[in-house]
């Protein structure tokens, strides 16, 4: 029988930084990152790939951490591994040591979503299917068995997330049919970068238009003078028609965030997203109240499904953002989905970075097969960037995601990006001034690091 | 001028899972642990200790963290890092890449706390006052901007954090006569843990009981039978005027906590402590409305000062439970102290674990000095375990603690403690089947963790 024989784990970075892609208000200097594992077993045409999204600085906390979480999975069985998802999943969260370190939150989740990502994978690569049909193949009692919904009962209780699932079960196959045909609708952020000049908005807008797009969406938050102009363009290029959506990317308080989107209502965006901390439920709550009719978007730092439970309870939010990184994998992601479907808030999910478009194709178009069966008020993140690193990489045609048809999530890098891009040693790398210094600063510096604390102290003893 | 010359971290764990110490219905096996840092300088008498609490696995992921986010201070100088301990801290949380992990949550704002909590040590030391001292002599000004006051405009305001220690400035004094004379009332946890026998239970009330505490705290929620069993003991022992507290560190979902609690109402808790997911702003406010007058208690596991302002707003609590190490250090802390004067909630910090009660006493002696002016309904943790592992631990005598008088927070470990508990490499741990399993792991694995993944891309180039 096949087992889970090893596990590699990468530090993976781009040098995005250098080209402003991914700039906000937030975030000056991203690296766009991958903490990046490959699940091994006694075949080799038998693996699983998955990781999470990071901007640098800390991808390899992260891939520290999912050392550790992807342990207890040596020497599985694979059929038992990927025969009880949702048990596997429990499996692996249940560690209470590891859970003070959260909970659910912070670079312990984004491990345990990490691992999970890549058992998903191989779930799938085993079924010979892509994801999004794995998962469309379930009956709904496997589904809900798999969504972790701990802490959500007093939102949505096993028989309900049941009955959400029954009701599209029957015509799940009629919602694949249209997808198959027409795609899952996206939108692109390649256009509205903040370190972007007026000239670049422009033609990248235009060509946005040109390519499909009926909505984009710009950064703002940094000064509300440029907000003003650069809004001014992109309405402009887009039309009175077109979904213009802002993001400030957590920067403002409540009461600065009421005042400084008031002020870009002229334009009338669809959305202000990110508007505050991403964990103040009551103070998004608020300013959806202040700023109608401009929706409230956030999801894509919404830590944990009780996050996203109180979001709802509260009517914070007109969309959910969640992301496929940030939750603990496909388990957390479904409870998410089948809490959003019951009450009623469509699901947009956040992408770009490093693969996270790979991800969320697979789990929009679940949503729609067999959770929402709508896509009303739904438009899936789509960024242009670092697709070319991946050997499944997603495709969009006329401003959708085209059906993935490869077995898998999607998630698989090529081996030569690992060659350049691991960090500090890869070629790229090795050929930068930063990765020069934090090789000597790692190798210098003699085991600092995780093993550095014990050898200290055994000198000293 | 002197500078910081470097720091050491280590992964410091006690195996307290072989005594059952600290075992509650969530957390059956925890080695309390800590990740600890020491700051250095070119002066072998000025240095910096702090650490962040953990309870096993996961404590060699945090002491990677920490040594990210103290690389900033290497080369600063002392007088300047200590001279603004709010740009200090702005200084080392302004990082965007390592912010993309939390934000403000799990490891990475563990590790941030850590290393701050280290810097405010060395900020003591070298005035030569205990730390609550050096808070004490602090004007209002610098102790607002010390505050992380950031996403609380709309709960609290700067102006407002200033009257609030304005209003108690001119009779700080007084206050710490009082605290000299008497000390800081606190509970103790050591009696009720869920591991223990019913007649060590008896046992160590009376003992409590005998040592002069009013207070006494028992884990509940693995099993009703056997809850209602212990408080009937814990109640005999205490008598009907005594305070019983009981604590159920999570387990429950919403609807659960409140059935449970209802049931266990007849033994007259003071609170329930940790009744659902520490995230779950609008669930405690739920439960505290249903079992009232019984009180909510939560905060060891709250992430942030955000979850404290929505704890507040939503009146969701009776009792503020912040954790010293949780939150990122004094900077934060001191955001959390001043919301709850102001929602006129009493903070009574959570204990216990390695080194945490050293740490909280500085800072419930600081906010009855400064910012409460008020012990009504307050009482601070105190669990008798580890103590003789601190080169100044706290002293608690007829149920308060002693207030601290040599120089720093109390956070520095033992020589010997380091050499025998560092894990897996020290003494004790290279004893057991346990240290020497991770020992083989690790150089076995040649070099899994960080510098596993360069190594591993380089080698497949």
């Amino acid at each position: 029988m096949p087992h889970i024989t090893g596990y590699d784990v990468f530090d993976v970075r781009f040098p995005t930084s250098l080209t402003a892609d991914g700039s906000d208000a937030m975030n000056h200097d991203a690296d766009y990152s991958a903490a990046y594992i490959v699940l091994t077993t006694d075949d080799p045409a038998v693996y699983g790939c998955g990781f999470t999204f990071t901007i640098g600085r800390g991808n390899e906390v992260c891939a520290a951490a999912m050392e550790l979480r992807a342990r207890p999975l040596l020497g599985r069985d694979i059929d038992a591994v990927c025969g009880s998802l949702g048990g596997t999943y429990r499996s692996l969260k249940q560690d209470s040591q590891l859970r003070w370190l959260g909970p659910d939150k912070g670079v312990e989740h984004l491990a345990l979503g990490a691992v999970m990502n890549a058992v998903w994978d191989l779930a799938a690569r085993r079924a010979g299917k892509p994801l999004w049909r794995l998962l469309a193949d379930m009956p709904a009692e496997d589904i809900v068995d798999a969504a972790d919904l701990t802490y959500l009962s007093d939102a949505l209780t096993r028989e309900e997330a049941l009955e959400i699932l029954a009701r599209l079960a029957p015509t799940r196959g009629e919602r694949i049919q249209q997808l198959t045909e027409s795609g899952y609708p996206c939108y692109t952020t390649s256009a509205g970068w903040l370190g972007y000049s007026d000239e670049k908005l422009r033609r990248l807008c235009q060509e946005a238009v040109d390519q499909g797009y009926r909505h984009i969406k710009l950064k703002v938050g940094a000064s509300l003078e440029d907000d003003i102009r650069r809004l001014g363009i992109a309405r402009e290029v887009i039309g009175p028609q077109g979904n213009l959506m802002i993001d400030a990317n957590q920067v403002w308080d409540v009461p600065q965030a009421i005042d400084w989107v008031k002020q870009l209502a002229e334009f009338n965006p669809l959305w202000i997203e990110e508007p505050t901390s991403p964990d103040d439920v009551l103070g998004h709550a608020e300013i959806r109240r202040a700023v109608q009719p401009i929706g409230v978007a956030t999801g894509e730092h919404g830590m944990n499904r009780v996050l996203f439970k109180q979001l709802f309870q509260a009517g914070a939010v007109d969309y959910c953002q969640l992301d496929a990184c940030r939750l603990a994998s496909v388990n957390e992601v479904l409870a998410v989905q089948l809490m959003a479907a019951k009450f009623g808030i469509p699901v947009c999910p956040h992408a770009g970075g490093v693969g996270l478009c790979e991800l969320v194709q697979h789990l929009s178009i679940f949503d729609f097969i067999a959770i929402s069966g709508d896509l009303t008020g739904r438009v899936t993140e789509f960024v242009d960037h670092l697709h070319e690193h991946f050997v499944d990489p997603c495709i969009v045609r006329d401003g959708a995601y085209v059906m993935p048809a490869n077995p898998g999530y999607s998630a698989e890098l090529k081996a030569q990006t690992l060659q350049d891009y691991a960090f500090p040693w890869g070629d790229y790398w090795a050929g930068t001034d930063a990765g020069r210094a934090e090789q000597e600063w790692r190798t210098g510096s003699a085991g600092r690091g995780i093993a550095f604390a014990g050898a200290r102290a055994k000198a000293e003893a």
